[in-house]
């Protein structure tokens, strides 16, 4: 087990990591009053670990799914800890996936200003990206994330185990994010090439965990309210990830991602921003974890919604985080209208190669 | 106009304080895009302030009441920030007392996690308290500021010209919390006691507004997040206070502070743990505050709500923050029955001397 600690100007946290992870960082919270909030697929799979590491803990088990993560469901969960008389000496343990970790963090932060939290992810998405950082949030009105806070865990506990029993398409999301890591950090995008027959294997997927780790860590220490520039780094692929997810909403998180990341270099190709060959090499990653992109035929409609990204500010302009050699990315800046034009040109020629 | 800079951990807060603060600081403010929070009697008041000062911004406008202060109005208030298009570049401004402070700034620390807010208190409650030192809040299934969040405004406008339109009753709930000031305040409670018959007075009560601030400051520079002991101490009075708002209702929250502080002295008291002499001239200035305290006939009954105070981690034991002598103050704890029989003997005391 490895650990590392992220320092930021809030408070501090503590990322635990590697095969035993679970077993030895759960015996410590045993001593600790905790409340647990899980969902149903997380909770069906893995009863008889929660009952033997949290006992007669009171919990909160969402049903599984993206559409739990609502306002609807954080009232649900501030009720259940304010029946179970939870104080201020209380931990909320968020135990499942990005959808668990994202609400339970803000039903932490939010409960009497504030209670412990502890993050235990048990998707690869969630281990390598958003159980770190301190980033919480639930959906409203049909905007991703917009109702949210910045909220660190005092621990996280990244525990191999857990990727056991995820089905393959959880694995290729959890990629979507490492792939990203590794167009923005030129050491994992080394070890992504050197393993590009073996992304998929146990092995080569623990290892690059705790590298996408560090590098978020990095970027979380040195911005952590995502103000300085240096956090928006991390949404490379995002911001047309996000417009599709929220235009086509049947795949999930990390298959957009992947698809955004797509579409984006192609932009940063066309606009001349981005090496070539270096383009041609993250293609070939992508297209490893997620063969088929689509080639959406509304995509400049579903473009649009990019516009309701956080990071833009003035809804006339895109701002994207393109790559553009190895480990280093830039940020460009267009007309919302070029923005969508050129996803459309993408997704043409697309269709065209299909044919 | 005087001003002073709270430097906490998180980021940095400015107060500026005295005549022509919102005129002078509210210029500055034109040149950014803003969201104004107000409820519907400031709004009736100060129409034309808010016109002149912020146009045609966009604007939500709470029923004013303390009923506002839940997590439904919180999602109107966020619903009309999407609806209006505010990005992370906005401002959110808080203009009014004490529930559009609370209200308006948990919204501003959620809404995108976090945009900008400044506070502009239009009661003295809210001057010398609650606009001061990031604490936002909503009420929750009947406790109170149970879902909030530390928040820090980058700045606070305090400005009496907003006192002269307020009825004695606010006059007097904002007195709750200067003579809570002056518990723990030497300095504060000198001037309380030289003034003592020119409390309501407007030119006592802008100095004295000032020295609040200052006090307040100092303590939330030491303990931002409530955490070291330091800024538990602002909870002199409201153990009780905050019990009695609970069960009683009728009154307002610095009345309940003033009749809180009443009956935590005497219990002080009782315990032996406050100076004598100290406890008569603070029960003085109480009474010329408030003149009648309520001689609670089921208060036993009500001091049971303690047990809900965020303070209180455990609820078989009660901790209040109690007067010492000039300026100093102690923390007690004693088992919730026993609080409770004290309350009650208090209570009783009060109703034989009515008789």
């Amino acid at each position: 087990m490895k650990s590392l600690v992220i320092d930021t100007p809030s408070s501090n946290s503590t990322i635990y990591c590697g095969n035993g992870a679970f077993a030895e960082r759960t015996a410590a919270l045993a001593q600790k009053k905790l409340f647990i909030v899980t969902d149903s697929n997380v909770f069906r799979l893995y009863k008889a670990h929660i009952q033997g590491a949290f006992g007669n803990a009171p919990m909160y088990i969402l049903p599984a799914g993206e559409h739990s993560k609502n306002y609807s469901q954080l009232l649900k969960i501030l009720s259940a800890m304010l029946s179970a008389g939870v104080t201020r000496s209380y931990t909320v343990v968020a135990f499942g996936g990005g959808v668990v970790g994202d609400i339970a963090g803000l039903a932490a932060s939010l409960y009497m200003r504030g209670v412990n939290l502890v993050q235990i992810p048990t998707t690869l998405l969630a281990q390598v990206d958003s159980s770190v950082g301190g980033k919480t949030a639930v959906d409203f009105k049909g905007v991703k994330n917009i109702i949210g806070a910045f909220y660190q865990p005092s621990e996280v506990i990244v525990d191999p185990l857990f990727l056991r029993t995820l089905p393959r398409r959880e694995i290729r999301c959890g990629l979507g994010e490492i792939i990203k890591y590794g167009a923005l950090d030129a050491e994992i995008y080394k070890k992504l090439k050197n393993n590009s027959n073996a992304l998929f294997s146990e092995e080569f997927i623990e290892g690059i965990t705790y590298d996408c780790i560090v590098h978020k860590a990095a970027v979380v220490c040195a911005d952590e309210r995502d103000t300085g520039g240096r956090r928006k780094t991390l949404n490379l692929g995002h911001t047309t990830g996000h417009a599709f997810e929220l235009y086509y909403k049947r795949k999930s998180h990390g298959e957009f991602v992947l698809i955004g990341m797509y579409y984006e270099i192609f932009i940063a190709k066309q606009l001349g921003q981005c090496d070539v060959d270096y383009a041609e090499s993250l293609v070939k990653l992508i297209k490893k974890v997620l063969p088929s992109i689509p080639a959406y035929a509304d995509a400049q409609k579903a473009a649009l919604f990019a516009k309701y990204d956080k990071k833009n500010t003035r809804t006339s302009l895109i701002s994207l985080i393109v790559p553009k050699c190895e480990g280093e990315s830039v940020e460009i800046t267009l007309p919302a209208e070029r923005y969508c034009a050129l996803i459309a040109q993408c997704a043409e020629q697309l269709d065209q190669r299909r044919k």
